[in-house]
């Protein structure tokens, strides 16, 4: 086959609504097997007006995950159908540690609405969450392809990854901001890889896995995923502070407001030069950041070169996923998907 | 293979020992490889002292479900050892849904300790259960074995009931205590064999998966396990009420006290009878009983019939798990000691 010169390669976008309408009749047929009242929560959650997957307009994520889960399966040669059921499993994770996170991190809204444990309670948040991480299983374990055990093989290794990421990121908040014990960015780093970058790495490899591809292009599709991962928390770091609060639907400074340890901050604690400085003294107070420390800790971090460092970041880790991908033969119309999408998911900060 | 003789047969709590020693070197290794903090919040949870599996005296469970699993498997005329992965399995789902029931319930202690939100904190308690819940998968999906595939969808179907158990018994919460909308007994016996049965269903099912055996035993096996939960969650009810504190761990009535919905208050309920009628009065005040309205409560149960049909009911579920058992050939060394099992896990009122 011959790849489509690329100015006939569809757009990001395009590429992203191609995937979401091959992955939602699954997905809701999927969610309808839950319970009924965890099949609300999750319709919910996924931004649906109902358990049948008719979209609420404006409310709905790009759908990254699941989309790199039927690139994946296209660039080792095989139908993006065939990978359909990794994309639902995918989905069903990524909603289950939403419900679960939002709980930990007291996270009130969520893309413009109310987070599941505030509109349902948290006893049942949870378990719903828990009904989506079992029912993922049950997916992807019942499915009829010649890959489906190590489908979830690749599956659990990365729930279990997924867990200790979110272990560290919770265990970060009682560890001091400067000192011996202050974590590095480096820790950080690697708390990401897990966290952010485990179920996207899961998502790009699975869709390999589903096509029967050898060990070698699985682990350099799910490599790049998780570069891609981390590529993304630094991103999100960013929108965190200086995001736009009409397009984050948080307050402007919301994680300096909040304390919480980010790439920007760590890395800027990390040069220990005079900006630094202050902003240890400005954080360490253990209170929330009133308007004007927040905006000051703002401008001592990018001063301490953060924001810069972790812009820096993002592009080495996006790097990496361009070599990664480059390292194994893959359908280069695919491929060419692939790639186009890297940018436009890291470019969210306009 | 001659079994030896019904005398020389060893007791429940020698069997109960037995299949504990077997499981505990494979469910401490288990335990370890998740990240320290949540091998720590397991071995408070198992009772252990630390995370080695090293005993804290008198505070373990019987370990029923791990027993369930090894002698499903003898009985099923494999050694014991093929299916000590399914129990370690079994044990850490276990684990998992006492942590995020207890939360859900508001449980604050558990055989005389803390639970572990109340340890540790919501937060942590919430991510623990999931690293339990993904090292389950994990186990069973990495496991050497023919049956590892197998194995892995029967645990994911059960995750799936035990979920929509748990979702009835939350929602039976909102229930009112009388008229068209009260909760059923068949009702809560559906609940029961979901939220409490399939994990024992679970148990006893993956040992028959695990060495292999055809469906029909499997299926036998499963059922069986199903009956003594729904009995083992009768027995529970009635200890719920009539239970002694000092073995309990809990205040008397403590059930009532709370306005749980169990099987005692609602077959006495269904009755419909004066005494059901005041019953209902008694509780549909909506605020938690006193010590005397509790006690008042406990008569009235009584009266309408309640105990008596618990009791009745838990013993209908051996019966019919005795003849779940009955129905298939199996060793009968190990379907002895199953045997044995039944009455001395229902006899825990003394």
């Amino acid at each position: 086959m011959t790849p489509p010169p690329a100015t006939q390669q569809a757009a990001a976008p395009e590429v992203l609504a191609r995937c979401r309408d091959l992955v939602r009749p699954a997905l809701a047929q999927a969610v309808g097997r839950l319970h009924p009242w965890h099949a609300e929560m999750a319709a919910f959650s996924l931004g649906w007006d109902a358990a049948d997957g008719s979209p609420a307009p404006g409310s709905q994520g790009k759908g990254i995950r699941q989309a790199l889960t039927l690139l994946s399966a296209e660039a080792a040669g095989a139908p993006a159908q065939d990978a359909v059921v990794g994309a639902v499993a995918v989905e069903l994770i990524h909603v289950f540690s939403l419900l679960h996170d939002d709980i930990m991190d007291g996270d009130e809204t969520r893309r413009q609405r109310a987070t599941v444990w505030k509109a349902y309670g948290t006893g049942p948040a949870i378990l719903a969450g828990d009904a989506l991480f079992a029912l993922a299983v049950q997916t992807l374990a019942d499915s009829p392809g010649r890959y489906s055990a190590t489908a979830v093989r690749h599956l659990a290794g990365t729930l279990t990854d997924l867990v200790r990421g979110q272990a560290d990121d919770l265990l970060f908040e009682s560890r001091p901001w400067n000192g011996p014990e202050a974590v590095q960015p480096h820790e950080y780093r690697w708390m990401a890889e897990h966290k952010t970058g485990a179920l996207l790495g899961c998502a790009a490899g699975l869709g390999a896995v589903l096509s029967g591809a050898q060990a070698p292009t699985v682990d350099a599709l799910a490599r790049a995923g998780r570069h891609l991962g981390v590529a993304f928390q630094a991103v999100d770091d960013l929108l965190g502070i200086w995001g736009d609060p009409e397009a984050t639907g948080k307050p402007v400074h919301s994680d300096l407001r909040r304390l919480k340890k980010t790439y920007p901050v760590l890395s800027a604690l990390a040069t220990d030069g005079p900006a630094a400085r202050r902003l240890a003294t400005l954080l360490g107070t253990g209170n929330p950041l009133d308007d004007a420390d927040a905006r000051r800790a703002a401008e001592l971090v990018e001063e301490a070169g953060g924001r810069s460092a972790t812009l820096a970041e993002a592009h080495r880790q996006l790097d990496s996923a361009r070599r990664s991908l480059e390292s194994v033969p893959l359908a280069p119309a695919a491929l060419g998907e692939i790639l186009a999408l890297l940018p436009f998911l890291i470019d969210r900060t306009r």
